[in-house]
């Protein structure tokens, strides 16, 4: 295992601040990314990952997961499900809700860096800010990274650096790296939309964020 | 969460076993299955797997994988690889090795299960007769329960009631079961065969559990 790192990167805010984090951390030409394409309604997402992977000069593997469209009842998967603001779906998770979704991410990435001798997975997930995914929370990271190094025979370890960040810290962290201008490529809207609707969950949030840190958010310049 | 099981179903020995296993243990109509088709050149496990299922009553759901495939470097998905006899893998591991697919089974099978309410998963794994796969030990089983338990806020548990039999003592318990009539319809060969090859590693470990057990294998009559 080389002191190398694999971030899994959507081309979202969260995920393009890690990505500049794992530079830093790693070093440039150390790091590398994977995006996982599995059926997002929008498929902007991708295209946004491609150009700031691009932009950054970090290698890129884009794998297909269809497994999650086939399971169904997933709002960003399933074109017949509305994306509600509000939580309805079961034990008071909001339907955008895949069951255990970041732990296959971070399982197929560490096989693919197992596969690459890489020693380090990097993920944006963090406790804060979020609609209580458990999946997303930090004791569920140590106990998976136990079970990959157990399972994988590696020592292979997850780094989520936002875990405890709020939005406003995680925009001043993205400044302090110089990701802005990979801000500009990044998405967040739930509508799909760039330039941003403004008004879903995930606008409102990325926009709470960069007024708190008193940052101007590129991403409204489009 | 009721008391009902998803077993994890390749349509092999081993899964037809625990088919068994869990009918007897939670009952008839409380056991339904999963089937991954993730690419396997054995097309006919998937078949092997549908006429089992009908012909136990139990409901299956096939689930797609179409990530190892694009992961590569598996002799049971890569036509390119040779399926060898000998291990020639990374760190002593069988190149049928794919870092990680049990947990990845295991994982979108507790997302089935979240989302059906079941409470018990089953699988086939087992520490002894096997080549070594680290995410088929028990310990990497009771730390990817916890995690998933974790990350999806449930109960679920993870059953694997061949752990630690020899293939005679599994031979032994699917007789006890009355799952000899089903063991007609497996499928194991490593190439793909039925009437079996015979001579593969996965052939000669049957023939090996079948003949300690002083049981006929119904599959050596087509």
């Amino acid at each position: 295992m080389t002191d190398s790192a694999l971030v899994v990167f959507s081309g979202g805010q969260d995920s393009t601040t890690c990505l500049y984090w794992a530079i830093d951390r790693f070093g440039d030409g150390n790091v590398s990314c994977v995006t996982f394409d599995y059926g997002q309604r929008h498929r902007v997402e991708l295209q946004c990952a491609r150009s700031i992977a691009e932009f950054a000069s970090v290698p890129q593997v884009e794998l297909p997961i269809d497994t999650f469209a086939a399971l169904g009842g997933d709002s960003l998967t399933d074109p017949g499900i509305d994306v509600a603001a509000q939580s309805d779906g079961e034990a008071g998770l909001p339907n955008t809700f895949v069951p255990g979704r970041n732990l296959i991410f971070l399982t197929f990435a560490a096989a693919l860096a197992y596969q690459r001798g890489v020693g380090n997975i990097v993920t944006g997930v963090a406790e804060t800010d979020y609609s209580g995914y458990p999946d997303c929370r930090e004791q569920t990271l140590q106990k998976l990274q136990r079970t990959l190094q157990l399972g994988m025979e590696s020592d292979v370890r997850i780094h989520a650096p936002l875990m405890h960040l709020s939005k406003k810290q995680t925009v001043e962290l993205a400044r302090d790296l110089g990701a802005m201008p990979a801000m500009a490529m990044t998405h967040t809207c739930y509508n799909g939309l760039r330039p941003p609707c403004g008004s879903c969950a995930a606008c409102e949030l990325r926009a709470k964020g960069f007024t708190e840190a008193g940052v101007h958010d590129p991403l409204l310049d489009l």
